[in-house]
Protein backbone atom coordinates (compact mmCIF):
# COMPACT_ATOMS: atom_id res chain seq x y z
CA UNK A 1 0.00 0.00 0.00
CA UNK A 2 1.43 3.47 -0.98
CA UNK A 3 0.98 5.96 1.99
CA UNK A 4 -0.23 9.14 1.07
CA UNK A 5 -0.50 12.42 3.84
CA UNK A 6 -3.79 13.08 5.05
CA UNK A 7 -4.30 16.38 3.48
CA UNK A 8 -5.86 18.55 6.38
CA UNK A 9 -7.23 18.52 9.92
CA UNK A 10 -10.85 19.69 9.13
CA UNK A 11 -13.34 17.68 8.57
CA UNK A 12 -14.18 18.89 5.38
CA UNK A 13 -11.42 19.79 3.25
CA UNK A 14 -11.30 21.26 0.18
CA UNK A 15 -8.58 20.50 -2.10
CA UNK A 16 -6.87 23.47 -3.70
CA UNK A 17 -6.15 21.52 -6.93
CA UNK A 18 -9.37 19.90 -7.84
CA UNK A 19 -11.69 21.55 -5.87
CA UNK A 20 -13.28 18.49 -4.72
CA UNK A 21 -14.78 18.62 -0.86
CA UNK A 22 -13.31 15.48 1.01
CA UNK A 23 -14.55 14.31 3.96
CA UNK A 24 -11.35 13.63 6.29
CA UNK A 25 -11.53 10.77 8.99
CA UNK A 26 -8.65 10.85 11.48
CA UNK A 27 -9.66 7.69 13.45
CA UNK A 28 -11.26 4.41 12.52
CA UNK A 29 -14.58 4.18 13.48
CA UNK A 30 -14.19 0.26 13.92
CA UNK A 31 -11.67 -0.10 16.77
CA UNK A 32 -10.64 3.87 17.48
CA UNK A 33 -6.68 3.78 16.42
CA UNK A 34 -5.54 6.72 13.75
CA UNK A 35 -5.91 6.11 9.78
CA UNK A 36 -3.96 7.43 6.90
CA UNK A 37 -4.89 8.10 3.27
CA UNK A 38 -3.50 4.75 1.19
CA UNK A 39 -4.51 3.36 -1.86
CA UNK A 40 -5.38 -0.73 -1.09
CA UNK A 41 -3.72 -3.43 -2.68
CA UNK A 42 -5.92 -4.02 -6.05
CA UNK A 43 -7.43 -0.40 -5.64
CA UNK A 44 -7.00 2.98 -7.77
CA UNK A 45 -8.00 5.46 -5.24
CA UNK A 46 -7.07 6.62 -1.73
CA UNK A 47 -8.91 5.47 0.93
CA UNK A 48 -8.65 6.42 4.57
CA UNK A 49 -7.16 2.64 5.98
CA UNK A 50 -7.12 1.78 9.60
CA UNK A 51 -3.38 1.34 10.95
CA UNK A 52 -4.23 -1.53 13.21
CA UNK A 53 -7.21 -3.55 12.19
CA UNK A 54 -7.17 -2.39 8.64
CA UNK A 55 -10.65 -1.51 8.06
CA UNK A 56 -10.44 0.40 4.67
CA UNK A 57 -13.35 3.25 4.93
CA UNK A 58 -14.77 4.04 1.50
CA UNK A 59 -16.55 7.26 0.89
CA UNK A 60 -19.38 7.72 -1.44
CA UNK A 61 -21.62 10.23 -2.75
CA UNK A 62 -24.76 11.25 -1.66
CA UNK A 63 -28.60 11.48 -2.92
CA UNK A 64 -30.05 14.63 -2.31
CA UNK A 65 -34.04 14.05 -3.22
CA UNK A 66 -36.54 16.08 -3.57
CA UNK A 67 -39.74 17.33 -5.49
CA UNK A 68 -40.99 19.95 -7.85
CA UNK A 69 -44.33 20.46 -5.94
CA UNK A 70 -47.38 21.62 -8.46
CA UNK A 71 -50.37 23.36 -7.75
CA UNK A 72 -52.49 24.49 -10.53
CA UNK A 73 -49.97 26.90 -11.97
CA UNK A 74 -47.64 27.32 -9.52
CA UNK A 75 -44.67 25.80 -7.73
CA UNK A 76 -43.76 25.31 -3.92
CA UNK A 77 -40.95 26.84 -3.08
CA UNK A 78 -38.95 27.08 0.52
CA UNK A 79 -36.43 29.53 1.81
CA UNK A 80 -33.78 28.10 3.74
CA UNK A 81 -32.80 28.96 7.19
CA UNK A 82 -29.94 27.14 7.43
CA UNK A 83 -26.84 27.27 5.43
CA UNK A 84 -25.53 26.85 2.92
CA UNK A 85 -27.83 29.61 1.09
CA UNK A 86 -29.48 30.99 4.11
CA UNK A 87 -32.46 32.73 2.90
CA UNK A 88 -32.71 31.58 -0.07
CA UNK A 89 -35.11 29.73 -2.11
CA UNK A 90 -35.21 26.08 -3.29
CA UNK A 91 -37.40 23.20 -3.93
CA UNK A 92 -38.17 21.00 -0.80
CA UNK A 93 -35.16 18.25 -1.27
CA UNK A 94 -32.82 16.82 1.65
CA UNK A 95 -30.26 14.10 2.01
CA UNK A 96 -31.65 10.51 1.00
CA UNK A 97 -32.06 8.22 4.24
CA UNK A 98 -31.01 4.73 4.75
CA UNK A 99 -33.91 2.23 4.77
CA UNK A 100 -36.06 4.62 2.22
CA UNK A 101 -36.46 5.11 -1.83
CA UNK A 102 -35.90 7.95 -3.54
CA UNK A 103 -39.39 8.88 -3.92
CA UNK A 104 -40.15 8.10 -0.22
CA UNK A 105 -37.15 10.52 0.44
CA UNK A 106 -37.91 13.23 -1.35
CA UNK A 107 -42.33 12.85 0.26
CA UNK A 108 -40.32 13.14 3.78
CA UNK A 109 -38.28 16.05 2.68
CA UNK A 110 -41.51 17.63 1.04
CA UNK A 111 -43.76 17.02 4.61
CA UNK A 112 -40.48 18.34 6.95
CA UNK A 113 -39.29 20.93 4.94
CA UNK A 114 -43.09 22.89 4.06
CA UNK A 115 -45.15 20.37 6.29
CA UNK A 116 -46.67 19.47 2.60
CA UNK A 117 -48.57 16.35 1.24
CA UNK A 118 -47.78 15.45 -1.85
CA UNK A 119 -48.42 12.60 -4.31
CA UNK A 120 -44.96 11.86 -6.23
CA UNK A 121 -45.23 11.63 -9.92
CA UNK A 122 -42.83 10.87 -12.38
CA UNK A 123 -39.05 11.24 -11.89
CA UNK A 124 -38.20 14.40 -13.90
CA UNK A 125 -34.44 15.22 -13.14
CA UNK A 126 -30.80 13.22 -12.36
CA UNK A 127 -28.38 16.41 -11.43
CA UNK A 128 -24.32 14.78 -10.59
CA UNK A 129 -22.92 17.71 -8.79
CA UNK A 130 -19.23 15.43 -8.84
CA UNK A 131 -17.05 18.13 -6.85
CA UNK A 132 -19.13 17.69 -3.74
CA UNK A 133 -20.09 14.27 -4.53
CA UNK A 134 -23.64 14.63 -4.80
CA UNK A 135 -26.61 13.31 -7.08
CA UNK A 136 -29.81 14.85 -7.65
CA UNK A 137 -32.87 13.15 -7.85
CA UNK A 138 -35.68 15.27 -8.44
CA UNK A 139 -39.86 14.38 -8.63
CA UNK A 140 -42.75 16.02 -10.14
CA UNK A 141 -45.27 15.77 -7.65
CA UNK A 142 -49.13 16.99 -6.61
CA UNK A 143 -49.43 19.54 -3.85
CA UNK A 144 -52.75 17.56 -2.19
CA UNK A 145 -54.19 20.49 -0.06
CA UNK A 146 -53.30 23.88 0.74
CA UNK A 147 -52.41 23.54 4.43
CA UNK A 148 -48.61 23.74 4.21
CA UNK A 149 -46.39 25.80 6.47
CA UNK A 150 -42.65 26.42 7.13
CA UNK A 151 -40.43 23.43 8.22
CA UNK A 152 -37.87 24.23 10.94
CA UNK A 153 -35.53 23.96 8.21
CA UNK A 154 -37.72 26.97 6.22
CA UNK A 155 -38.37 30.50 7.08
CA UNK A 156 -41.22 30.65 4.63
CA UNK A 157 -43.30 28.42 2.41
CA UNK A 158 -45.17 29.83 -0.39
CA UNK A 159 -46.38 29.10 -4.08
CA UNK A 160 -44.68 30.69 -6.56
CA UNK A 161 -46.26 31.11 -10.34
CA UNK A 162 -43.82 31.63 -13.15
CA UNK A 163 -43.86 35.17 -13.44
CA UNK A 164 -43.08 35.76 -9.76
CA UNK A 165 -40.49 33.33 -9.30
CA UNK A 166 -37.32 34.71 -7.47
CA UNK A 167 -34.48 33.89 -10.09
CA UNK A 168 -32.03 36.30 -8.86
CA UNK A 169 -32.56 34.73 -5.18
CA UNK A 170 -32.76 30.54 -6.29
CA UNK A 171 -30.09 28.98 -3.83
CA UNK A 172 -28.54 26.08 -6.20
CA UNK A 173 -27.79 25.85 -9.82
CA UNK A 174 -29.49 22.39 -9.73
CA UNK A 175 -32.42 23.94 -8.85
CA UNK A 176 -32.39 26.87 -11.23
CA UNK A 177 -31.72 24.59 -13.81
CA UNK A 178 -34.40 21.94 -13.26
CA UNK A 179 -37.23 25.21 -12.61
CA UNK A 180 -35.90 26.76 -16.18
CA UNK A 181 -36.13 22.60 -18.07
CA UNK A 182 -39.68 22.44 -16.42
CA UNK A 183 -41.09 26.16 -17.70
CA UNK A 184 -39.31 25.07 -21.02
CA UNK A 185 -41.11 21.80 -20.83
CA UNK A 186 -44.67 23.02 -19.92
CA UNK A 187 -44.92 25.74 -22.55
CA UNK A 188 -43.73 22.71 -25.15
CA UNK A 189 -46.81 20.73 -23.29
CA UNK A 190 -44.32 18.08 -22.47
CA UNK A 191 -42.60 16.83 -19.88
CA UNK A 192 -39.48 15.17 -20.23
CA UNK A 193 -36.65 13.34 -18.12
CA UNK A 194 -33.50 15.57 -17.69
CA UNK A 195 -30.24 14.41 -16.78
CA UNK A 196 -27.05 16.95 -16.23
CA UNK A 197 -23.56 17.71 -14.48
CA UNK A 198 -23.07 21.29 -12.78
CA UNK A 199 -19.09 21.78 -12.82
CA UNK A 200 -17.70 24.17 -10.04
CA UNK A 201 -16.35 27.14 -11.73
CA UNK A 202 -12.73 27.14 -11.28
CA UNK A 203 -11.65 30.22 -9.46
CA UNK B 1 -30.82 13.52 23.22
CA UNK B 2 -32.24 10.01 23.50
CA UNK B 3 -29.64 7.38 24.25
CA UNK B 4 -30.25 4.05 22.24
CA UNK B 5 -28.44 1.09 23.07
CA UNK B 6 -25.93 0.00 20.05
CA UNK B 7 -27.61 -2.95 18.75
CA UNK B 8 -24.85 -5.24 17.89
CA UNK B 9 -20.79 -5.41 17.56
CA UNK B 10 -20.26 -6.55 13.38
CA UNK B 11 -19.40 -3.34 11.42
CA UNK B 12 -22.64 -5.21 9.34
CA UNK B 13 -25.41 -5.58 11.45
CA UNK B 14 -28.70 -6.73 10.17
CA UNK B 15 -31.89 -5.81 12.12
CA UNK B 16 -33.95 -8.88 12.75
CA UNK B 17 -36.77 -6.66 13.04
CA UNK B 18 -37.02 -4.53 9.56
CA UNK B 19 -34.06 -7.01 8.17
CA UNK B 20 -32.24 -3.76 7.03
CA UNK B 21 -28.31 -3.68 7.20
CA UNK B 22 -26.60 -0.75 9.14
CA UNK B 23 -22.81 0.13 9.39
CA UNK B 24 -22.15 0.24 12.75
CA UNK B 25 -19.67 2.99 14.40
CA UNK B 26 -17.98 1.98 17.49
CA UNK B 27 -15.58 5.08 17.66
CA UNK B 28 -15.65 8.68 16.15
CA UNK B 29 -13.64 9.05 13.16
CA UNK B 30 -12.91 12.80 14.39
CA UNK B 31 -11.74 12.46 17.97
CA UNK B 32 -11.45 8.45 18.27
CA UNK B 33 -13.92 8.66 21.22
CA UNK B 34 -16.83 6.31 21.68
CA UNK B 35 -20.19 6.98 20.05
CA UNK B 36 -23.41 6.23 20.78
CA UNK B 37 -26.39 5.82 19.02
CA UNK B 38 -28.72 8.37 19.94
CA UNK B 39 -31.64 10.58 18.14
CA UNK B 40 -30.27 14.28 18.16
CA UNK B 41 -31.84 17.00 18.66
CA UNK B 42 -34.39 18.56 16.26
CA UNK B 43 -33.84 15.19 14.57
CA UNK B 44 -36.16 12.13 14.03
CA UNK B 45 -33.50 9.44 13.09
CA UNK B 46 -30.87 7.70 15.31
CA UNK B 47 -27.48 8.64 14.53
CA UNK B 48 -24.03 8.19 15.34
CA UNK B 49 -22.74 10.25 18.11
CA UNK B 50 -19.42 10.95 19.47
CA UNK B 51 -19.85 11.17 23.35
CA UNK B 52 -16.44 13.67 23.19
CA UNK B 53 -16.24 15.93 20.79
CA UNK B 54 -20.13 15.50 19.86
CA UNK B 55 -19.87 15.15 16.11
CA UNK B 56 -22.92 13.88 14.96
CA UNK B 57 -21.87 10.68 11.78
CA UNK B 58 -24.54 10.59 9.30
CA UNK B 59 -25.10 7.67 7.16
CA UNK B 60 -26.63 7.58 3.99
CA UNK B 61 -27.37 5.11 0.76
CA UNK B 62 -25.29 4.81 -1.74
CA UNK B 63 -25.58 4.08 -5.25
CA UNK B 64 -24.44 1.08 -7.67
CA UNK B 65 -23.39 2.62 -11.21
CA UNK B 66 -23.35 -0.01 -14.40
CA UNK B 67 -24.60 -0.54 -17.88
CA UNK B 68 -26.97 -2.87 -20.17
CA UNK B 69 -23.83 -3.07 -22.54
CA UNK B 70 -25.62 -3.60 -26.27
CA UNK B 71 -23.52 -5.33 -29.09
CA UNK B 72 -25.40 -6.24 -32.10
CA UNK B 73 -28.43 -8.46 -30.32
CA UNK B 74 -26.31 -9.75 -27.48
CA UNK B 75 -25.34 -8.28 -23.93
CA UNK B 76 -22.34 -8.58 -22.23
CA UNK B 77 -22.53 -9.94 -18.79
CA UNK B 78 -20.03 -10.97 -16.01
CA UNK B 79 -19.53 -13.83 -14.05
CA UNK B 80 -18.83 -12.36 -10.66
CA UNK B 81 -14.97 -13.60 -9.25
CA UNK B 82 -16.53 -11.50 -5.49
CA UNK B 83 -18.83 -12.39 -3.24
CA UNK B 84 -21.89 -11.80 -2.70
CA UNK B 85 -23.41 -13.82 -5.73
CA UNK B 86 -19.59 -15.36 -6.60
CA UNK B 87 -20.21 -17.51 -9.83
CA UNK B 88 -23.27 -15.55 -10.96
CA UNK B 89 -24.23 -13.25 -13.83
CA UNK B 90 -24.82 -9.64 -13.90
CA UNK B 91 -23.98 -6.14 -15.76
CA UNK B 92 -20.73 -4.72 -14.98
CA UNK B 93 -22.01 -2.46 -12.04
CA UNK B 94 -20.54 -0.74 -9.19
CA UNK B 95 -20.15 1.41 -6.18
CA UNK B 96 -20.37 5.28 -7.77
CA UNK B 97 -16.93 6.55 -6.37
CA UNK B 98 -17.18 10.49 -4.78
CA UNK B 99 -15.31 13.06 -7.67
CA UNK B 100 -17.42 11.51 -10.36
CA UNK B 101 -20.80 11.49 -12.13
CA UNK B 102 -23.45 8.49 -12.74
CA UNK B 103 -22.16 7.86 -16.37
CA UNK B 104 -18.80 8.36 -15.81
CA UNK B 105 -18.79 5.65 -12.63
CA UNK B 106 -20.78 3.31 -15.55
CA UNK B 107 -18.06 4.02 -17.72
CA UNK B 108 -15.58 3.14 -14.92
CA UNK B 109 -16.74 -0.11 -13.64
CA UNK B 110 -17.60 -1.79 -17.14
CA UNK B 111 -14.05 -0.65 -17.92
CA UNK B 112 -12.93 -2.49 -14.61
CA UNK B 113 -14.86 -5.08 -14.76
CA UNK B 114 -14.73 -6.51 -18.12
CA UNK B 115 -11.54 -4.52 -19.69
CA UNK B 116 -14.78 -2.70 -22.14
CA UNK B 117 -15.08 0.32 -24.22
CA UNK B 118 -18.33 1.83 -24.28
CA UNK B 119 -20.37 4.59 -25.39
CA UNK B 120 -22.84 5.49 -22.57
CA UNK B 121 -26.37 5.99 -23.63
CA UNK B 122 -29.71 7.23 -21.98
CA UNK B 123 -30.56 6.23 -18.55
CA UNK B 124 -32.43 3.19 -18.30
CA UNK B 125 -33.14 1.92 -15.05
CA UNK B 126 -33.23 3.20 -11.47
CA UNK B 127 -34.19 0.66 -8.78
CA UNK B 128 -34.16 1.50 -4.92
CA UNK B 129 -33.00 -1.73 -2.51
CA UNK B 130 -33.95 -0.09 0.80
CA UNK B 131 -32.94 -2.62 3.08
CA UNK B 132 -29.11 -2.90 2.05
CA UNK B 133 -29.72 1.33 1.63
CA UNK B 134 -28.43 1.05 -2.46
CA UNK B 135 -29.74 2.38 -5.11
CA UNK B 136 -29.04 1.09 -8.81
CA UNK B 137 -28.36 3.62 -11.55
CA UNK B 138 -27.95 1.67 -14.38
CA UNK B 139 -27.40 3.44 -18.25
CA UNK B 140 -27.56 1.78 -21.84
CA UNK B 141 -24.30 2.11 -23.09
CA UNK B 142 -23.08 0.46 -26.96
CA UNK B 143 -19.91 -2.01 -27.11
CA UNK B 144 -17.27 0.29 -28.91
CA UNK B 145 -14.71 -2.83 -29.78
CA UNK B 146 -14.97 -6.91 -28.87
CA UNK B 147 -11.24 -6.24 -27.29
CA UNK B 148 -12.66 -6.86 -23.65
CA UNK B 149 -11.77 -9.54 -21.13
CA UNK B 150 -12.72 -10.32 -17.38
CA UNK B 151 -11.12 -7.79 -14.56
CA UNK B 152 -10.13 -8.50 -11.38
CA UNK B 153 -13.19 -9.30 -9.71
CA UNK B 154 -14.60 -11.10 -12.78
CA UNK B 155 -14.08 -14.65 -13.46
CA UNK B 156 -15.33 -14.13 -17.17
CA UNK B 157 -16.95 -12.00 -19.66
CA UNK B 158 -19.36 -12.45 -22.35
CA UNK B 159 -21.69 -11.39 -25.13
CA UNK B 160 -25.17 -13.02 -24.70
CA UNK B 161 -27.86 -13.30 -26.80
CA UNK B 162 -31.23 -13.27 -25.52
CA UNK B 163 -31.95 -16.94 -26.14
CA UNK B 164 -28.85 -17.79 -24.16
CA UNK B 165 -29.61 -15.53 -21.01
CA UNK B 166 -28.53 -17.75 -17.90
CA UNK B 167 -31.74 -16.47 -16.23
CA UNK B 168 -31.25 -18.64 -12.89
CA UNK B 169 -27.51 -17.36 -12.67
CA UNK B 170 -28.04 -13.92 -12.14
CA UNK B 171 -26.40 -12.43 -9.66
CA UNK B 172 -28.92 -9.61 -8.16
CA UNK B 173 -33.03 -9.07 -8.72
CA UNK B 174 -32.42 -5.55 -9.69
CA UNK B 175 -30.36 -7.31 -13.05
CA UNK B 176 -32.60 -9.64 -13.85
CA UNK B 177 -35.76 -7.27 -13.22
CA UNK B 178 -34.18 -4.81 -15.63
CA UNK B 179 -32.93 -7.37 -18.26
CA UNK B 180 -36.44 -8.86 -18.17
CA UNK B 181 -37.50 -5.41 -18.86
CA UNK B 182 -34.55 -4.90 -21.65
CA UNK B 183 -35.72 -7.91 -23.81
CA UNK B 184 -39.69 -6.45 -22.88
CA UNK B 185 -38.63 -2.89 -24.47
CA UNK B 186 -36.54 -4.35 -27.09
CA UNK B 187 -39.64 -6.82 -28.77
CA UNK B 188 -42.16 -3.89 -28.34
CA UNK B 189 -39.44 -1.55 -30.42
CA UNK B 190 -39.39 1.15 -27.74
CA UNK B 191 -37.04 1.51 -24.87
CA UNK B 192 -38.44 3.27 -21.57
CA UNK B 193 -37.04 4.20 -18.44
CA UNK B 194 -37.81 2.13 -15.69
CA UNK B 195 -37.71 3.09 -11.78
CA UNK B 196 -38.74 0.03 -8.99
CA UNK B 197 -38.10 -0.82 -5.95
CA UNK B 198 -36.69 -4.71 -4.81
CA UNK B 199 -38.44 -5.81 -1.51
CA UNK B 200 -36.07 -8.43 0.58
CA UNK B 201 -38.53 -11.49 1.42
CA UNK B 202 -39.18 -11.54 5.03
CA UNK B 203 -38.02 -15.04 6.33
Amino acid sequence: MTAIAVPAPDPDFQCPACYRIVSIMKFCSQCGAPVALRIPEGDTLPRFVCGRCHTIHYQNPRMVVGCIVEWEDSILLCRRAIEPRYGLWTVPAGYMENGETASQGALRETLEEANARVEIGPLYALYNIPHISQVYILFRARLLDLDFHAGAETIEARLYAENEMPWDQIAFATVRNTLTHYYSDRRRGEFKFHMGTIEQIKK
